[in-house]
């Protein structure tokens, strides 16, 4: 990661941290809280790398442990979005043993996840690092993770799409055959919608290409196209400027993405890094 | 799955239903609702499976679709814990064209995750399904579907462990080392802890083992040992009658489970089913 | 109004609905409990319009009803977005006279601050119904009731702008000045946000709108500029074709919002509708 | 404003600012986010009146700041209840600059709301500052709001009414029709409700007013009444000594109210300055 | 009981039945689920009196299972408010064998701890029918419990007083030290509060009590005096007429109940029902 | 008390300790609001035992206060679980004046409440101090405050039974009937439910018992046996080894519960601590 990435903030986040926790802890952690009943003795911890990959969400499993005890201190000892190696220790834990053993799964589970994430998504990125072109992701992520699984997309390096049903139109298939059309779909929409909000039409062929040129759309994806057919799709497109986005999408692998790339769309999208990514290996070590 | 699997109570799903369609459908959906300003017409849509595996979540997309519009009917064609095969269909829709649109990815997002789970474990349990040994998950799960998560272990085959650091204990290495000992460790949590709550205690040896065996462990368990060791342990713990529950933990993958198994042990508790598998690809078709 | 306006999701507006009655109704309605301690008689009630007006909010006022009874049937007898005249029926409502009670004040709050704010909307709009310029509403809205509010000027003829920080990118003053330029600050922001995001960029210059448009902005805010510097602006902007949208703001009023339409501009922002129209008087009769 | 106002208590309004903040940010500032993805530079900033009026919400703005980052300074310039003139600083802050743009709006939005009110209170008050009749306020206010609002109104000079159903009766000719007469209403709802609630009794007749004072009525209000029946309805009702509180009610505007209140009516009832005000207005500047 | 008694409104009370079954359901019924984890089979149950006492909380019984299971149809036997004898059957249960045992627990807890409550309070109640004062019930509640358990006392046939802090003024000691006084005591709260709300003095002497009333409370409470100068207090207060109330309150037991009332005050608080009762036994039987 | 008791989390009693306030505070208190409208001055308090007791509840009070003002200092004069005597100081507080006053009555009910269970366990704990049976608690608990009640148990002597429906399987006569038998109920159950939740069975007669014992019970209730059954039931099971825990249930009282502990059963359940006892006299005095 060459740059810094933005948190979503933490006024949104801590009330999802707060039930995560109690998702795991319930009614109380009847073996730390057995052993320490009153106030623990402080102890320090190590989180340690334990599969290559990029670290994504050391400031959340931050945010994580000082919920449950503002006393911890966890200490990253590699930059978020950096690569880390087996063995090599990621964040030094300071604080109230019971704390560091209360908050420690939920931790790692979120930053396994995130690190897996991000870890995926750079390997596409990668791919196309010698290409204008962008990866974009889709709302196919976990219910309830979608601000921290696309913040980890771009701590990978992609970039986001829409965060959610309502601050981007996308018309489908299905809503310019129940609107009978990509015209009447693009101005029904277009009456209601808060104004600044772009429109991207998915096409299939040229023609809807062409159809979503003509009544204005922001952004055209091409879906489930042949490079060849992007290609052309590409050059319709290209000849109205600029400021028209091309977004290709749908069988998007580490194989085909360089050559899809290649026919020139500035972004490319695909759920992958997401659906189709393990969790990176990370443990936490006491003393 | 040849046996039916209870679902978490309604109570306690609902409003996780709520908070993620929320999440997905933020201020509105502006491009369904721009085409729809007020009632849309019904329509139809089929969920497709696009590769093959074991269906689990259907029920609680179905949920889904419900709080979105009480008017949608969703009709599975598989029953959960089924096997699907590409292009098969596997759920029938009817009802209002917006509440359709607008459940689609939130339902399908959970179903596609716990497919994939449920998938993966089942090909766990399929390699010991000669012995009399049962897979078990772990807390590795992702914050906030732990409940959903578990439930599609359990339609893959598996057994669920612990839900939460309350419902059961675990002394692990650090718990030990900080109460000067396994015996101290199991004293001091029995005295705090509700009573029926069963204490499982990790170890490493067979010395900690015999230990563990002295001082009233409930449920052993066996980390990272080898195949000898293990077959050691059994032979140790078995000699106290077949109360004592014994868990291998620790590298378990497709190779080495068979192996493990044969030791004799009760359960084999891996994570990877959650962490390391991936998404079943499943998709909604209108019309 | 002669266009249907969508609603905001009720899954999204219902938890408001019965939090703002829940803080009118404390722990009990102590009159209409101490008449009706156990079930009500029915009974019915209008709803009367004491101010000539345009309506808005009674699909919100029939649903606040449902809240307290399901019983209650709440017939509109004027729609949405038509004018009512004083000691016009608005509304018959029938049902328990209990539920008929405890709901009215909520209901009758929201549907006159609304059909409030659409009138005022209507004023304005009428102001330039002659012109191709729409007017768009602003973020200054009373807290919590934003997605009402917006939706009260839809109702009205405006159309929406931005609904919150997260649906399009404005860049003012502030921002131009932290980030050292127009230049660097889209650049720095185009990084960071979902792709499908516009840029609005605040310009109060001749200068700065050149240099927004140089940039890439998507929407140029022309803000407190006189009649002939607007006028301007929109010739040197349309060069570059229609794609870029022009958005004047800043002291619009009912004098003067008609010569900024007929400068060209595609949308004239301004909060007056919303921060400066009364609530129209509604009242509920019993019987 | 001679008299210091008491706040509602924070943990009752604590969870309002931080739901109204997450409703203007949504998922994030695009914009400020993206110009500072990381920490922001410390920055400073004023608020300035634009209108002159009555500053209210002053100690709810700094609130609203410190929610969205404990590391932001707001210094009023001017007390809580003062006046203020176009170009006058109200208040000066410090701290990141993040959260002064993420904070700004919804901080304005309820000072220049709640300023609103209490200048058009002030405004009423005014016009009776001689006579004893204190001004009192109603239940038409904006949901969700209800504290906030009335909090306003007494800091521009007013009195509170009861502040939701269920800390005072109030019997209407609906609650009166519906038991049958005053009498069975007082009796029914003073067997059921919390023994020190008071009850008052809309009246629009002096056989009304009889009827009230007979009963046991603790409050007698004169709903639209004629000046010279209300000033009957007072003589006679203080016949009965002080004890019995006497509010005027309905069509009270700045033209009619001083006169009202030569009648010696004890309060005079009015939702103007909540219905029918305009938000103050206030901006800030950065630097 | 003779008269029906108010219940909260279930938008209150809702919430609370859900929060009280997440409670003890947590996870899941584990016993329950594990023999029926699909749909269950109907089945019948009946709640059996175990010890004599006054039923209250059936209506609320009823609630809750409705919450676990719409299809539970819950019947009393006994109407709220009346006496039951032990092995008598106060309810008939049919539904889903399922949701009757998951909903049991709450519903009894509740009815048990409510019914307590009422026999309790109709213990004092019945030692002053005889005498126009009335009982009162306190501040003294469990936690989350206050409507419920304020209802139970008027089942008894006691009176409410104030629901909470905010629904009518009581001055203790505390505030009159720290006011330097009742006059300004009275003076500074009534330049404050809502005007509809009632200003109760707790007063010890005499003294206290005229000061009280020249300075215009409301409602005296005479608090831990002697029969005699409660005499005496009474007699002084009457003489400005009956408005003013009169409570008595401090060691009120079964034994010294009756000569308070000889008294003549109005009302008799005491927080005896609620916090020195015990839960009335109730039970369900299936079949 | 000789040994630490473990609170729940605060993570998991602060929203909680919110919700308490809130109910009892309102929309403010109106009292102490009304003299100190804007900060009050600092004060001193003493909490005061009245009536002998086992203290228990103090750090949640302290916490109650801190919720109020973080200014509050609280500082017990009393261990918890330690004894106290009418008149003795047991807490001292010190903040501002209207914290002191708001807080005052929601944490004198927690540790009435609290210390009363404490009390009541205490004395059933003393009479059975001798044996080597352990007293345990029921899920008989106040809906909302089952994790406080069962520490107040706790702190008196006794274990915990388990916390809910999730944590231990407790297959009672209606399971057994819906099963079948106990061996179907225990395979069922055993097949569905977390591996490491123990199965307690209740049962009435020896049959049962040895039926218990034959398919794998955990635990054994022995419900509403004599005490020659208890004693017979005991022998039975103790041939098994110790590792089968026995509980005796039903009519335990301070009469009978040492006979019942000389049968030599592990643990005795009764709810009384919870249901039969009455509140420890507690009490606030300023100054």
């Amino acid at each position: 990661m060459t740059h810094a990435v933005a948190l979503p903030p933490w006024l949104v986040l801590d009330p999802l941290l707060l039930q995560w926790l109690q998702e795991d802890i319930g009614r109380g952690d009847r073996t730390t809280q057995g052993l320490f009943p009153m106030s623990a003795p402080h102890g320090q911890a190590q989180w340690i790398c334990k599969e290559a990959g990029m670290m994504a969400g050391l400031p959340i499993a931050a945010r994580v442990f000082e919920k449950v005890d503002a006393g911890v201190v966890f200490t990253p000892a590699v930059a978020e979005g950096n690569w880390c190696e087996p063995g090599q220790a990621i964040a030094q834990l300071q604080g109230p043993l019971d704390a560091l053993l209360m908050g420690e799964r939920v931790a790692l589970n979120l930053a396994m996840r995130l690190s897996g994430i991000a870890t995926a998504t750079h390997r596409y990125v990668a791919h196309i690092a010698q290409h204008p072109a962008q990866l974009v992701d889709t709302r196919k992520t976990t219910p309830g993770l979608r601000l921290l699984e696309k913040y980890a997309t771009r701590v990978g390096g992609a970039m986001n799409h829409r965060a959610g049903l309502d601050d981007a139109v996308m018309i489908k298939d299905n809503h310019i055959q129940a609107a009978g059309g990509i015209k009447p779909a693009i101005a029904l929409i277009r009456a209601q919608m808060p104004y600044p909000l772009t429109v991207e039409v998915e096409t299939e062929t040229l023609e809807q290409v062409e159809e979503a040129l003509q009544h204005g759309a922001d952004i055209i994806m091409l879906d489930n196209m042949s490079l060849l057919q992007m290609t052309q799709a590409v050059q319709v497109i290209r000849q109205m400027g600029d400021r028209i986005k091309i977004e290709a999408s749908g069988n998007i692998t580490l194989d085909t993405i360089q050559a899809v790339a290649e026919t020139g769309v500035d972004f490319i999208s695909t759920s992958a890094p997401i659906t189709r990514s393990t969790w990176l290996d990370l443990s936490m070590r006491m003393g």
